[in-house]
């Protein structure tokens, strides 16, 4: 079965809602769907739901399908190992299913991979090969392209940016997985809550605000000096982790996706000036830090470029 | 011209001395050679030098060499852009050079990969195909082996593993790279000195002692318990920026080379058990951390096989 038009569609399977496109080759969306995912442990309706999208989105084709989800993801295999959205789930051959549902080739990704290949082939990260980034929501994700191609790691776990020490000793926030001082404890929406928790009032009374992140960044555009040093505070945290993987892999881009992204105006300038403070100026020169600009259609783009490169493993019927 | 019976030449070039092997396609050394370099600003003399070896060790033939050095290698052009051994250096033209003078192919590759490089085809690493590895010298080196092949970054620079940082703070030790708390401040033999100087007498005396790492083990391997719990330091601040790595990489096996590795027995638990502390399970289990088995041969060894492998650029005569 030969694709229609070149199109691959990609969804973005999260907790709630599944967002779901058409993909042209070149990462520009035609056509788009959202749902609600509806009960996380009914399998069987989630795999039914994402085949009527592909219905839906490409009627009577064959175009392969791209699925990104949160989680330990084996792309060879397509399995979701485990995901903190369907915690009930585990080694689910969601792509296979999923062919044989639809009569399409399918492939699956994890969802931070999919965000950064995606601005790396349509968004901040186009015409760059070398590229690592971080998604900055909750907690903290990323992903690594080396030569144009995600690098997954030997089981499928690479990328795992927000967890790595970022702050040692007896201060070092604690982390849900078990360490001290991840980076995500200090560069996500939740460590921006804890920072702005043990920063006195009237900042600490945000922290259990749903909508903190905006908020301090509309009183540091405002010039709060405190908003303004709790940002730059993150843009430190960040740049500290990402001037070791500058050391291991010499990149020449690093992007930043996810919900506190557009805020990046307010904490880059800072996570340039530790990178640069942190490496040789032979690395960090021509080094370029860039907020994403696919916003929330990163993940459908990825989803559907991922299942479309070369080193994918699809998927087919039966 | 094809290479006699599948030998590739490797030659780890080094400040004083060029240590050179004629290695068959599995990593096996079937003939040597060491030499003084003689005066490092001389390059027309040690590009003769290291013709001469060719011709020593594969009198006749045409079977091509691998150069390994330390510094910043642009592997694709060939060049030693620049290199601590030879600060008179830049921008040399080494593989064009050494091509021209022998009718040989040439490649030439930073020391560090070249010594992991060795490892991973014919050492600790024999079979893995995602690994990272630490050279423990004088300083701390690093290098990044993945599906297999080395990754050298957008511009040759990757694997720096011993300038990420793994103290922050005023405490922090400075570097000569310009920046404070980097791992080899804390993992080298640079880093062991120092420790030993803050530790008070009478292991304060060692820090001035060349010998002072395996004058130190052999107090620790008698049981001396300040003397290990230095070794065990050593291994915390490796397992520290080695968590980082296994996030990002998800790598199947960590390799330990150079002078300090010897002493593995007496850091590796100790570093074994902060990686576990900072990773997932599931990323921590079935990673293997090990000393490397070739020695003074590894970079001879990895000179000559990154030279033969599929993705080397090698220069040719003239």
């Amino acid at each position: 079965v030969t694709p229609r038009s070149g199109l691959t569609l990609g969804m973005d399977l999260g907790g709630t809602r599944v967002k779901a496109g058409a993909v042209s080759p070149d990462g520009a969306i035609v056509a788009r769907r959202v749902e609600a995912v509806g009960d996380v442990r009914d399998e069987e309706a989630i795999v039914a739901r994402l085949a009527g999208l592909a219905a839906a989105l490409d009627p009577g084709g064959a175009a392969p399908i791209g699925v990104a989800a949160a989680g330990v993801v084996d792309q060879r295999e397509g399995t979701l190992r485990q995901s903190p959205n369907f915690p009930s789930w585990r080694d689910f051959a969601l792509a296979a299913r999923l062919a044989a549902a639809t009569g399409r080739r399918v492939t699956l990704e994890n969802d931070a991979n999919a965000v950064i290949f995606g601005e790396v082939i349509a968004g901040a990260g186009r015409g760059e090969r070398c590229v690592f980034g971080y998604t900055l929501g909750t907690g903290v994700g990323g992903a690594i392209v080396l030569d144009g191609e995600l690098w997954r790691g030997s089981r499928g776990m690479a990328g795992e940016l927000g967890h790595v020490t970022v702050v040692r000793g007896p201060d070092a926030r604690p982390c849900g997985c078990g360490n001290r001082g991840c980076l995500e404890q200090y560069a996500g929406a939740v460590g921006l809550r804890a920072t702005l928790a043990g920063s006195g009032r009237p900042l600490a009374d945000l922290a259990g605000d749903p909508d903190a992140p905006a908020r301090l960044a509309r009183l540091a555009e405002q010039g709060d000096e405190r908003a303004l040093a709790i940002y730059a505070d993150l843009g430190v945290h960040l740049g500290v982790a990402a001037a070791a993987m500058v050391h291991a892999l010499d990149v020449t881009t690093i992007i930043l996706a996810g919900g506190i992204a557009y805020a990046a105006g307010l904490f880059v300038p800072a996570m340039e000036a530790e990178i640069r403070a942190r490496t040789f100026v032979s690395m960090s020169e021509g080094l370029s830090v860039r907020a994403g600009t696919l916003g929330e259609d990163a993940g459908i783009v990825g989803a559907a470029m991922a299942a479309s490169s070369g080193d994918a493993t699809l998927h087919r019927e039966g």
